[in-house]
């Protein structure tokens, strides 16, 4: 059984796997779980639970799409809300999917060809699409940890996940994009592209459908905002030649973060608006990057205030080259 | 010059130190700065600009408070509030001290005798109380991090943080207390207080003024919370009596992390009503603990909808012991 929790302050959800609870002792240094032998995304691996697949012309799958084995949130069963005492809680129901992205382990979104991380964003969309009918889920998300420092396994895969409440960061965004929208009968995301495009100190990747910048209020260094020029609020509603346009776009982007970061891991998601929500004026979809250089803990995790070494504007010039 | 930037979506904050700007390539794996050659903390150093100071008999410090060398917020100038097109902007004015606990070096909150944690507090508090006069300030933080993953030095020492914005995490649980309040006429942590101590599945430690107990909805392993009993909003009102007691309860409660979690690198903030705010009757004033033990990234930081691998409750039975 997975419970959601609510935090009694603050709008905040966590999820607490109970079946797949971590021993307690695996969670200290050199003790953490390291995934041995044949990895399981290879096609040699059993994929037995296909959800969805891309084929190539031989009938073999190109992309494929499977329950994580370990899911954060279960598929299965009602979303049953609870009180224990003051506290909120809810079944851990939702969606937990892995995209596995090719058959090839030794790829990476900086070598893969564009045409395949097309395919890649394709699956992005139709699994998207196909988990917007479910009405128990409120959130949609698509995510990808790259390297050692975020992910314990190398064969390029991301996740899909469907959650049952909206979680904080997107409340926050929907609120303040509607608020500027309230006041200025314009979407804030489109004002920041224009800005953005009008002066360019920020840019690091343009194409024809396409924003790559580091943003003005950048929380990490290198941190990159990819930003559609069509006002759309939902990825879901991404047209093919966006897809496409957006596969080369990425391509082109974490070939750069490669060389220019050397090889840094990276946790990259896909914004959009909640389900079922009446923000379709004032969201705008969007993918957030951030790669993992600085360790050291400083005061955001307890703030929410942000120190960022890099200005933003020298970090683009130095991803421009 | 150290500059403040807000995002124009969501209501935050980062800073931007611009004249110690890291340099791009001291932050890749492998060559980040070493702190080499003597302690800056232990009594040998120089410390000319001594801010305040706890005497010993002999007339030497036993806690000395320092401004930091490389702050992330500069104490001199005016706070100038600017936009930049649809960007807005502010002065990094702000306080950045660093607290040197004690003139031992080999010493941590686990190992210091009960008496001068207390003196520390009782630096805290009287550092609180002087910056609250500055009418630039509008939040006050002292933060602790502690062991290799979360800081450079390994000296005993601390930070006092005066900002001159409410960051985000503050200004959401001064909200979330605020309409508790207004629905119930009760304080939120106060009913915190009262559920916990009747079920006590989740107390850690005790005593006649503190509690210490690992939240409902904990968002990292083994995070804990410490509450005064007294509902009182600002940290700096914190008797003498109260200072005195929390010193021993943090000795033990450290005590308890290192012996039974392997001496783990954590991150300590105390958290106090904002200045100049009107929600008194609401806030209730806490420290936050979150031990480092999980190193992968999660979906967290592109959500804030955060996995716990180990439920709370199982938490507080592990480290009672």
């Amino acid at each position: 059984m997975v419970e959601l929790r609510r935090d009694p302050v603050v709008e905040r959800w966590i999820t607490i796997p109970r079946e797949r609870a971590a021993s307690i002792e695996g969670l200290f240094p050199g003790k953490q779980e390291v995934s041995r032998g044949a990895c399981p995304f290879c096609p040699t691996a059993m994929h037995e639970r296909e959800i969805y697949s891309i084929k190539d012309d031989q009938g073999r799958w190109s992309v494929l799409v499977v329950p994580d084995l370990r899911p954060i949130l279960e598929m299965e069963g009602t979303l049953e809300r609870r009180a224990k005492g003051i506290y909120d809680g809810m079944s851990g129901v939702g969606a937990h999917e892995i995209v596995i992205e090719t058959r090839e382990h030794n790829q990476s979104w900086a070598t893969m060809a564009a045409d395949q991380l097309g395919l890649v964003l394709r699956a992005y969309r139709d699994r998207s699409s196909q988990l917007r009918g479910d009405k128990r889920f409120r959130a949609i998300f698509m995510a990808k940890n790259y390297g050692g420092m975020a992910s314990r396994f190398s064969h390029p895969h991301s996740h899909v996940l469907a959650l049952p409440i909206v979680p904080r960061t997107l409340v926050e965004e929907v609120q303040g994009s509607e608020d500027y929208f309230q006041y200025k009968e314009r979407c804030v995301w489109c004002d920041v592209k224009e800005q953005e495009l009008a002066k360019s100190e920020r840019t690091v990747a343009l194409t024809d459908r396409f924003l790559v910048h580091t943003p003005y209020a950048s929380r990490y260094p290198f941190e990159l905002n990819v930003m559609p020029f069509r006002h759309v609020a939902d990825f879901a509603s991404s047209t093919d030649e966006e897809i496409a346009d957006l596969g080369g776009c990425l391509r082109t982007t974490f070939e750069i973060v490669k060389n220019r970061l050397h090889d840094p891991s990276y946790s990259m998601i896909i914004h959009s608006v909640p389900l079922r929500n009446a923000s379709e004026h004032s969201y705008h979809w969007h993918i957030e990057i951030r790669p993992q250089l600085t360790s050291l803990a400083g005061f955001e995790w307890g703030t929410g205030f942000f120190t960022n070494p890099i200005p933003p504007e020298v970090a683009a010039q130095h991803l421009r080259g």
